[in-house]
């Protein structure tokens, strides 16, 4: 059901791709490079699959090919940034450039983005850090999806937040999570495959708990992490809203149920607060406050002793966040990755509007 | 079965107490502050409850009543502080002072302390920043109560992540959660009453979920916010993972399943990698990224839409995170606050001990 490309081919396609649209050379570099390491790191739904909703997005003009990136205010650890409606691919790492420039001079560096677009997964970004002696996090509003608990109405995106630490010897610990008790494209899936959703997932129009996933284009919403509030849910909802505030309330980005689709044939919100999307991003240098060393050294003992915990019955070993991406990394470098049906006959589509070459299957 | 007490009351006497183990003025009352600001808020499993349990930690020589609090590496917009074992309840506070006085500079100021002890409630540090019109953000770490998903070790605390964030004319946004699907206090309340925890709250000895409050004593374990990984327990492992790294592998405090135990007849760990306990403060300046009444007027339009949601049937509305608390707050100072038979107990115990006056029952 799925054909397998390299990774190399699809990079270039999507490379191509966005000069189409207009992109410099160093944005198209950088903005392809973002979008497919969702699929080398096994985030399907936030790589090549979504291409074709970027140049959407760019035919409704809600995408600007050149954005003129500014700094709209700063002190010496923060930063507000205007994305100036460009691909979120591009608008995030230089956001977090800038996040990672302050640490340099002042141990840390903040910044929150208005005016932006979808920005890809958000480990990527938190990632930059790493190769600094930082730690990294990034986190991202989006269009509404999720209801807050004890409401049937959609008031927040999945609102992903990433955390990247580094270690020493033991690769970084990557948490990558959406707010949500599951994340959409599980559900997406599901939708696909015909499947039922486990309790805690979804809920109905009227708000009661389901397990058809195809609930949510009926009216019905994700739930946030914990399900319902006797399993933590108003935790999940509290962290989705956080996102939401420091991506757009304090950017001056919109928020809330008036966050911009991503699909560009979903109309947009009649009232809109602020601009475009928005996103957060922090670095911390790790020598603000010990040596990076000592640091390592003890955070690779922790990893070491949550890798070695006794599983429970039935299951093999504890995972350390990070690692099932890291893994799936290194499989789909050498061994290409897997696209399905609709997501080649997305890539064909683009190929043919632009007069491009499309990608060969790997052999 | 509960008697009633003024909170003036309660404050003096808990002062009084801090004052007899050794704490000078300023740090007991800043200490009894700190802990019934806990009972104020309706979260008694951290307020004049735990009071005894500081005195015996003091009677163990595991607390030091005059600590020498400083600052053991710093840039502009962070610092590493040595809480010297001193109370968290006052080594914390003075932490986010720190954090606070440095956002003033830099626009945001990041605090990583080692050797301390519990903290009290996370709100009541994050809420200090409110007053400077800047986001307060707390957490700390605790010693080992939950599993990691797919495993029978206890290897973390319950790590809480308080965040606050001002607004303008509506109350401040506060969402202080422990990282667990409940937190201990709520399955404490089971035991006592002979309840039955919800499935997704704490698992057997082998790992398996169960309903049995005790479960938690005789080798099993509280689960991480999602209960297991179907329902994204390996997302509330990870923030709780998050909370531990921040405030104990950057201070180099003790982490993992090597944190100090907060019953002193429970044993320390054998091995310890660092000093006491852990906590991780920062405070973000508003006006760092935008004019804090432009934002406070978006704050109060971001809460006012989520407060107006339909309500799911069944429900009457949605809760902003920290109305609950705060609505207690304002009845308990008037009305007073409610302890339970084995809390006057041990509050008496604590008054003939020392030779002070125990306080009456609010009239």
């Amino acid at each position: 059901m799925s054909q397998i490309f390299s990774y190399r081919q699809l990079l270039d396609f999507a490379r191509n791709i966005f000069l189409q649209i207009g992109c410099d050379e160093e944005n198209a570099a950088l903005a392809s490079r973002v979008l497919l390491s969702a699929d080398l790191r096994g985030v399907d739904s936030h790589g090549i699959a979504r291409l074709s909703g970027y140049v959407r997005l760019w035919d409704a003009k809600r995408v600007n090919a050149c954005p003129q990136i500014k700094i709209l205010h700063e002190t010496p650890s923060t930063a507000t940034v205007d994305g100036d409606s460009g691909l979120g691919l591009v608008v995030a790492p230089k956001a977090m450039r800038i996040a990672i420039e302050k640490a340099k001079q002042v141990g840390t560096g903040w910044v929150s983005v208005q005016n932006s677009n979808h920005f890809g997964i958000a480990g990527y970004h938190s990632m930059m850090a790493l190769e600094e002696d930082m730690i990294g996090i990034s986190m991202t509003n989006a269009s509404p999806l999720v209801a807050p608990t004890f409401s049937v109405e959609r008031l927040l995106g999945t609102n992903p937040i990433c955390v990247a630490i580094p270690a020493g010897e033991q690769p970084a610990f990557v948490a990558d999570m959406a707010t949500t008790t599951a994340a959409n494209g599980k559900l997406e899936i599901l939708q696909r495959k015909g499947g039922v959703a486990p309790p805690g997932w979804i809920q109905d129009k009227t708000g009661k708990s389901s397990t058809d996933p195809h609930e949510l284009k009926a009216g019905g919403a994700l739930l946030p992490l914990g399900g319902d509030k006797e399993h933590g849910s108003h935790k999940g909802y509290a962290l989705g809203a956080i996102v939401d505030i420091f991506s757009a309330v304090l950017s001056g980005a919109n928020y809330g149920p008036w966050v911009p689709p991503f699909p560009a044939y979903v109309p947009m919100p009649t009232y809109m607060p602020g601009k475009g999307i928005g996103h957060f991003f922090g670095a911390m240098r790790i020598d603000a406050f010990r040596p990076a060393e000592e640091f390592k050294k003890h955070m690779d003992q922790w990893i070491k002793r949550f890798r070695e915990a006794r599983p429970a019955s039935g299951f093999e070993k504890v995972i350390i966040p990070g690692d099932p991406e890291r893994e799936m990394e290194n499989v789909r470098m050498i061994n290409g990755i897997p696209l399905l049906g609709p997501v080649v006959d997305d890539l064909k589509y683009l190929a043919e509007k632009f007069g491009v070459e499309m990608v060969n299957v790997k052999s």
